[in-house]
């Protein structure tokens, strides 16, 4: 997206250089993150709802219970905003002032729609699960007329997004660089445990490799 | 917080199981945590910003640059939602259906101040950098004047928060712990890696012990 074309409110104010409007590099973020944080209004107070998400091209999936209040205004036409960050490391400066972290980050503004048409929705549910775990919709029982008369599935565009990325050692003044502290930057960031069996899984089973190889990014 | 005290709009609603209201849950939540998203409205559209955060008793703070619109609006008395949250692990359900995720999360509502008082906003900037690396405060280089007339904090109280918790294996609908599908819980969290020295270090600089023993939950 050129930058004329870029809608202004979806341009990043604060430390631009840190900006990002590719969509490559938007969709690279969003597909490692696993967590969307949601925000709201509701009589004039924001909310933010952390929540799982799954994406199809340029659109970005959400889903939940039919009974929940806030799919069901965000459904209606509610403005949202989706924003998936990945920590990625402590940035230890030699002062306290430049102490930060190296992270990517992206905002998504718009408003949701309800994915009503069948075969958009079972698809959509396909993102959703791949996203979490890929290889695990082909293995898993998938979901039933009951099942999917109870969710919900909100499509959000991403017309309206960009990223914010930190990288890199940290940034001092000159006459820091002499101090005797030590500078440098912890990386910290999400990596998988032992797989935990169901108490109640049948005897014999041993987790699939997607489970025991997982790791993000997927590729 | 008893039933009856809580702010109406601060109680769970969607599966209230996993609600939690005590403080010292709530603040071991946001302990752990290092980002904040941080929910605001602009002309009605909802923005969610990632940053981080510090905590002295039952007040969070947030800092950034006395430049930044955000932190100007926030401390001009907007309304702020922050929601910090913990991903523990992906839940493998028997059906796509029941797949989750195990997490904590703090969601507080109110509204920030700007802490204007030198030694509240020294004890804040101490607070927000021992959040990030315990130790670090003695060790950096403290702020200057200069610094500390660039820096804007604020104030958010904890008074309205409340957290929700998912823990455990999978809950599968009875008729499908038959399946021939492996279920259980995938922990996911984050974790440090090694220390990567600033290329720009004095020589003969090891890590100090707070950065190779790194690890959250601090204690």
């Amino acid at each position: 997206m050129s930058e004329t074309e870029r809608p202004r409110r979806s341009t990043v104010r604060r430390l631009p250089d840190r900006a990002r409007y590719d969509p490559a590099e938007i969709f690279a973020i969003l597909d490692e993150g696993l967590v969307g944080h949601v925000g709201f209004v509701e009589d004039g107070q924001p909310f933010v709802i952390p929540m799982s998400y799954g994406r199809d091209g340029d659109r970005l999936y959400l889903h939940g219970s039919v009974a929940s209040r806030l799919l069901r205004a965000l459904g209606a036409g509610a403005s949202v905003c989706v924003t998936v960050t990945l920590l990625d490391g402590l940035v230890l400066a030699r002062s306290v002032f430049h102490h930060s972290m190296n992270y990517r980050s992206v905002v998504i503004l718009g408003r949701a729609e309800v994915v009503d048409e069948p075969e958009e929705k079972m698809r959509a549910l396909e993102r959703l699960t791949e996203h979490l775990v890929p290889g695990r919709w082909s293995d898993a029982r998938g979901p039933n007329e009951k099942e999917l008369a109870k969710t919900l599935v909100l499509r959000v565009p991403l017309a309206e997004a960009s990223a914010k990325v930190r990288t890199g050692p940290p940034q001092d003044d000159d006459e820091d660089y002499a101090l005797p502290v030590w500078a440098g930057v912890l990386p910290y960031g999400p990596a998988p445990g032992r797989p935990e069996p169901d108490p109640r899984l049948r005897e014999g089973f041993e987790p699939p490799d997607y489970v025991t190889g997982y790791r993000r990014p997927l590729n």
